[in-house]
């Protein structure tokens, strides 16, 4: 593992923590097979802790018209446009497990445009950056530009949406300063063992 | 009361709303007279409304070492940096009332820079426009030059954190094209009778 | 009356001016109640206040295809693009007389796009803010566009005739800290008793 | 003469025009041996060309801490920065002729920062490319780095009213196509015969 | 001739220089009058020196569906958008002697919207500031725009390469702040005699 | 091997290229084990070809008070900031065998900043997105800067010409499209067999 401090801020022990989130990041840990930084390090705060997973879970873990893939394609584009270094690194690693695809993580973090990925995907990554970028100029003509992709007004809102947290989670990584684990930059890309 | 469409998504009736949601809603429209159109344009999807509530009261209603007119302030400059209609109207209200200061919002508004605060408070400003804007650029740097100005790391935080959030709420709002109430615009101008 | 310094120059007394500067600014005064800090201040140069109040009124005084208030609609969009505190306070307080409209300076000020406007009058401040910020852009197939919504050649001159004026209007207001009267904040929002 | 179009807008005849306007052109005429097209084409709009030029020579022909070479300066780099091919063409010449040197015009427009230009003169051009493209960022700091460039107040007060007046004059430009002589592109080049 | 420095870094004397790199200079110096700067500054590095030129003869004097002319112009645009003093100045020297026009260079490197183009140089011109300032965004929607204006798959790679080298030759010009000689700002404005 | 196409333009075939180019090809092939694409799809065109890789030979094979893996910092860097899928993908893996380090491409690529990178690389690469982002603001102060961290003037040139290079590489992969290997993803992340 890694000598790198992972936080500008104070890091709890785990037994430090109240109950409910020290057993949120243990079945993480059961799950993942080690405890991605981000529940570690936002643990600093655990009012804020539960807000934020809490919002993530409600986006991320519902059934939507986006694949899980997908989710995490928004998640990757928006956080290469914000250049944070944790959640392009972490969610690149969900987006190769979830697609089942060594290359598209780092197609989709350098230039979504050149990525292998359907025209669907492309205007969704294209509404996407312009939540996360120039949400100002969102208007009515975004809306049938989308449908025309077999997007829906709620697949519309979860794309939105997942841009518009990863717009927070972002600003929060470069705040902190949070550093992705090791183990995030090898998954996805070789067979699991 | 205006007649114009508060929402591109179904707003909900507050009886159609689960009880929690319901009674959260209640609460604000008897504290403020009126029910924020934020409230129920976002009930639209309960799980996301109580997460965002949660985080937002983690944030705004704490003890922290930021007035809270302070803290209005950091939603107010970021909000118009992201040109957020309903965010810098509802909050340029909430700053005039914390702050018992019928000029402070719209200064804040159109450039902060020119606006009657403090130097501490334009410092933070500046850090928290920083997190809105470009925050791939905070660096260790940052944060010495707030703790000058007697900010504890925890208030760093606390900046950063409001910015990230509104960083969040300013994309939605944007997203649904989300209406502030007419009662807003008078609000905090004019002795409350 | 605020007792903050309204300018970074010296700011002359009445009875020192030119007898000409001194009857237009008695004019306003007897006409506004009080004197608007953008005469007073500007009159420490009695030629570049001729000159420019001669452009102001050649302007904004003349009859045109604009009305009086989508003149300030004009002002207030483009002093807002270049965040200047006066034009956007003073001229926003003047749009909301106009128009007997209390929003919707505010609205105009944050995002015009969300602001309550005919599709005439977003198609003027899309050009007004073209000419604004991206002038070197200006091409033929501008006009159209315009004439499209019934403005004729010479509204279109008075358009953007207007955004330029502003931008030297902002640019003198941001090089000497011109600061708005406080009277202008609450202007055009009550009934004038 | 080159027959291309040197306006948008009708350009009048010197016979329709007022007689002051007339005189005023004449007089120009007489001086530089041709009529720039700045004056013809903005006679247009009689009282706005009657402003502007008495703006311009309330600024460009006073005394001044700022030679006239040095006011040229600030136009061509300002309206450089604007792209606007008339004023960095027909000023471009004017600064050829006062600052008697036949490649500086060219420097300037294109980077003045590599131009032959004494310290004090890059001082200048940074403050006015600044009110030129982000006077919201104007600030008391400005103030003593030109000071201590020998600069008095009043010369800022020159320096920024001048790239105002030509944020204003560029703008114009663009919106109405205006075409320079073809007199301008040679003139100080090479010795008058 | 000018005293001023030419380069940043060491100007080799011709004796000094490889036989090879020595002989191309004096090929170019025979056939123009003088040696341009670009060649015997970069001459300090004779290794890169051979790659350069060779790069730029294969570019620059073969045969093409773009007139020496168009090949200028796309270095006086992309240059200008750059600002890259040497480029423009020399590059708008060779660009007025190929295309006997004393006005196309001022007018393409002030904004070459205005200039006396034809549609289909300005449509060269569009795609190739777009390869000088913003590739990544390159699509195939690019070709067919090209294609319509008689362009070969072919001639639009020539477009792209030489705004692709005059990226790299103005980068190498403002890292040496390389110098254009003065004979390059006259020619071609007069006839040669 | 992946199907997808490589380049916009027709890729040659091995056997009808000039001999020379084909054996510079087959030298690359018997040294990597595959023929990086960049190699095939710029030989379209022989005389780019040899100037290429002779300036890239020129700059990245010699002698340098670089070492091998802080030139191809640069190269990744730059030309993440300029989202060239190539090359990022490309040199991220020749950095992670130079460098030995697994992480450090995805670091760099993402936002150098936060890499695990001395103060003296950091410095380097300041300047290197410099030149690649905004080479007209190069000046004299910038030396020092990088003397301080132990930089020659020579040591400044390689930098500013690598990423000189790359500016012209990136635009060039960007007009033709050029999709990296497969087998480039994954070199360097686990111990070659």
């Amino acid at each position: 593992m890694s000598s790198h401090q992972i936080s500008r801020y104070p890091v709890p022990q785990l037994a430090d923590l109240p109950q409910d989130v020290r057993e949120r990041i243990l079945a993480v840990q059961e799950k993942a097979g080690f405890i991605p930084n981000v529940f570690i390090t936002l643990a600093h705060r655990p009012a804020e802790f539960r807000a934020f997973f809490d919002y993530h879970d409600a986006l991320l873990l519902k059934d939507s018209g986006l694949s899980k893939a997908e989710r995490e394609m928004i998640i990757v584009a928006t956080s290469a446009a914000n250049q944070c270094h944790y959640c392009v690194i972490a969610h690149g690693a969900i987006l190769r497990v979830y697609a089942r695809n060594p290359l598209l993580a780092d197609q989709v973090a350098v230039n979504y445009h050149k990525a292998d990925l359907a025209p669907r995907q492309k205007a969704m990554l294209d509404f996407a950056v312009k939540v996360a970028l120039n949400s100002r100029a969102i208007d009515d003509a975004d809306f049938p530009r989308l449908r025309e992709h077999g997007f829906s007004d709620e697949d519309i809102w979860d794309i939105g949406a997942i841009a518009a947290l990863f717009a927070l989670s972002n600003r929060m990584a470069n705040l902190i300063d949070m550093r992705p684990n090791d183990a995030f930059y090898l998954l996805g890309r070789v067979p699991r063992s």
